[in-house]
């Protein structure tokens, strides 16, 4: 939308590749493909997908997205300059990229002449070759191309001459936007500022980005201080993450740009899903959301009690420094029954329930979720688990069937084992056996597993296989373990989220246990029975019509 | 220091009173007195202690610290100015002030008119009665007064002339720093900037302060800000902590100020104690610390990936903005995917091995590494599993103890579980046995837990103990389970990640299996073996020294 808009900026997500860099978070294709699929929905126009070529995993996630497109975001490539001493045609680095068919490249390229010499070891001149024909080439196939200007500011500092040159490269070899990087996060505003500056001067009609790392605890400072200079492309992730201290946390800088500087980055429609956004993508990423967050943290517009709290509510402004809902966060004064309502109806919405808000059931539905979330439940991620909750309180939950207990049984031979082990590995054996009452008859069945939870789920499963032969069908495609209170060690509440599909659609269920084993089991089940539910569904529809 | 110094800035640490407003942060007596003492040696010459007569603990942390003084910084008492329709000789809010025996006392008031006449409920000259009463009051008890224009950059906003009168009349009244408050932490850099002038132009004289909050994520630069525009005092606490999103944080402004704007803050060797006095806090408070937190972060000089690594050792300020030593922190080799020869040589030294390049056990490191890596392992957060695999390579691994086998049994019991249970919990129960050959003995031992990770880990250590005394101190710290190739659900393979602790260091170990309970059995008890070392170390060095 930034496009027809009086006062246009354009975002560039780079969770995905810069973000991805951040110490400890690993991301699988699926995880990738959903963490895009809410960019789009968000609205940001550009999302970094990966370096196809650098890893399968990337190749992989581009071809998927050929596949089933985005509905308006631009995947966006990455890759370096090609390698000195060859030509972009002949360096095997750029055919994955062109195979990935993307419409845009980012290309990104060493500004600093002392990377150029020391690092590159190759010569200034060859370098702007570099980048020259990089571009060139990818223009020559059709490519729109951003130009990452790596180490801009440092380099800039260094050697303004030579920096300056290779920007102008990279422009006359027709990249769309020049992105300035202050790729070792040491820059303060008034350097942004100035630099920023120096470059309109040098090139007037450059569509400049900005990209900026925290290592000052200032790369949401400094982006904003390079689009108050004139950028118009602004780089950064979702909940600041990259590598060391991070990226520029979009989540801060979209509401700081569009609602205090009145630029258009999101329709204000998408800008109140950035809350969501951000705790969907902390936990596909697995990592606990940051309770203290500007805008998007559970604390960010909390308020204690006593006098304040009635003069809030009977002046928000002169406590609050923009509405909350404005991002899709709330204010929390033990939760205020409006919001806490607001977001169930909309939930439900999302659901395809029309619930009437003076309806009892919402009431109830609301107290549950207090509690379970009070227990450590989140149901962000795990929507077939909140929709069993409602559909339980609106009498629309039918349960297929019920677990009356079960056993595990772990026992470790000696020997060193190998992390891949196959079902009845004489090594490890798990051994479960369940009890279930289904359609009158009570069903004991044993199983063996890899691990105790995959033999829970087997022995399940072949407890409800004869009365409901379509769960042949499902399968388990994620399972993630989180401990909620760290300080308790093995002993801490466990939140289990599991993600199951029928080879169509999928769906994800949430557990909440000290015990893995239990957490597990609660999600299991509700997978299971949330896919059975969708079968009925389906068949209803099918008779309907 | 700062006193005769050239470009002189004052921290004001307001840690213990601000700082405690953070959601979930609870400070006993004896921690905010650890604190207090911290910041004395770290050379902060203004320590805002808390709010003496608001509760009975902060009365008594004033007494203690008259028994005991702090060495060099001033210990300062909090309270807002005398309540409407009293005298400040007769509200008895102000007797515990001047009976904290401090010799500075900060005095908060009200800048907006809104909040005089709706939040207060009085007149605007009263309140400007309650500034000048209140500090007149203090200074002829011979006390010396901070004045907090609370919400000042909104108030000045709505009503500049009010809030320049209650500015005016504090300054009248004897307050030696006028701090402009950004309460609501909504303001931009360039606000401040504005009005931080402003406030000079019409009082040229006054020595100005700044405090301000992250809700818009720039607190630390609107401090800077506020600085390059004439403020002298600097609000902030350590690690941000702080109501809602935190407070300026002193761990990120103290180096920017200091390093990168050239202000005197701390001596340059009192500046080397940063990070050690951000974990010390981040300890006493007992929050985990943030990893990728600015300067101080355990990543916030954390390097990947083979080329980038040598080209970091030969030119390190072309890849970091500062030197890591300069605040106390050290840059840190991280062992990712893309590990190299180079990676693995630079790790070895950062944990003090000397290796040689051509020693065939750097080949066998490597070798072992890619391996490991492909199965799934993780070294990158897990360098305690990393240093004991090197030291294998070398010889160097000393098996305090071996593990012959172990089981596990678990059993649900019907009924609804709850998500939080106790060891023992009738509902569910984990018992693990297992068998252990150390030192020369077999030991069978057998444990309950929580859950089967728990009763595991009790197993083992009930097994060690009375040959490893010292376990007693370890414990799990953080647990994480992530789910690698999610296309297999719960037969996947599983990473687990494990921090363990000794109440001083912290170290990570990682396990690897499509079982869970196999995958975690790894990671505990390379935990323990890895802080049985650390132990062993540490008594060398003392027999040494």
């Amino acid at each position: 939308m930034a496009a027809q808009s009086s006062n246009p900026l354009w975002l560039y997500d780079t969770t995905l590749r810069d973000g991805a860099q951040r110490e400890g978070l690993t991301l699988s294709i699926s995880d990738k493909l959903r963490i895009a699929r809410q960019l789009d929905q968000l609205g940001v126009p550009f999302i970094e997908g990966g370096w196809p070529g650098a890893n399968p995993k990337d190749v992989q996630f581009f071809w998927q997205l050929r596949e089933e497109p985005l509905t308006q975001a631009e995947v966006v490539a990455f890759c370096f300059t090609r390698r000195p001493g060859k030509t972009a045609a002949t360096d095997p680095m750029l055919q994955p990229i062109l195979a990935a068919g993307t419409r845009w490249v980012t290309i990104v390229g060493k500004t600093w002449d002392l990377q150029v010499t020391e690092g590159l070891k190759t010569s200034l001149d060859e370098n702007l070759e570099m980048i020259r024909d990089t571009i060139s080439y990818l223009r020559m196939h059709d490519r729109r191309v951003v130009y990452d200007a790596e180490h801009w500011f440092d380099g800039f500092k260094h050697n303004p001459t030579y920096a300056l040159e290779t920007l102008k490269t990279a422009y006359d070899a027709g990249a769309e936007w020049l992105t300035l990087c202050d790729t070792n996060g040491g820059s303060l505003p008034q350097d942004i500022d100035r630099v920023v500056h120096a470059v309109l001067d040098y090139l007037p009609a450059a569509p400049l980005g900005i990209h900026t790392h925290n290592d000052g605890e200032l790369a949401v400072a400094n982006a904003i201080a390079a689009v108050q200079a004139g950028a118009r492309m602004v780089q950064g992730t979702i909940n600041g993450y990259g590598e060391r201290c991070g990226n520029a946390n979009l989540c801060s800088l979209i509401p700081n740009l569009q609602l205090k500087l009145g630029y258009d980055c999101l329709a204000i429609a998408q800008l109140a899903n950035l809350t969501e956004t951000s705790r969907f993508v902390s936990e596909v990423v697995n990592l606990a959301p940051d309770d203290h967050a500007a805008f998007v943290g559970l604390s960010a517009f909390a308020h204690k009690g006593g006098l304040h709290v009635s003069a809030v509510e009977r002046n928000p402004i002169t406590y609050e420094h923009i509405q909350p809902e404005l991002v899709g966060n709330s204010r929390r004064i033990v939760i205020s029954e409006q919001a806490g309502m607001s977001n169930v109806l909309a939930k439900a919405r999302s659901l395809g329930i029309e619930l009437d808000k003076h309806d009892p059931a919402c009431r109830q539905i609301l107290e549950r979720l207090k509690n379970l979330e009070h227990e450590g439940y989140q149901f962000e991620a795990a929507e077939a688990s909140f929709e069993l909750l409602m559909r339980e309180a609106l009498g629309q939950r039918l349960q297929p069937f019920e677990v009356k207990g079960f056993q595990v049984h772990y026992d470790m031979l000696p020997g060193i084992p190998l992390p891949v082990c196959a079902v009845g590995d004489w090594r490890s054996q798990s051994l479960a056996t369940i009890k279930v009452r289904v359609n009158g008859h009570n069903i004991l069945e044993a199983a063996e597993g890899n691990g105790p939870v995959s033999a829970l789920d087997a022995a399940l499963r072949k407890a409800l296989v004869n009365f409901y032969p379509e769960i042949r069908a499902f399968s388990l495609t994620d399972y993630k373990v989180r401990i909620l209170d760290g300080a308790a060690g093995t002993s801490a509440n466990t939140r289990v989220l599991i993600e199951s599909s029928d080879g169509y659609q999928r769906w994800r269920t949430v557990g909440v246990s000290c015990n893995i084993l239990e957490a597990s089991y609660q999600a299991v089940v509700e997978g299971l029975e949330y896919g059975l539910f969708l079968q009925r569904q389906a068949k209803t529809a099918l008779t309907v019509s």
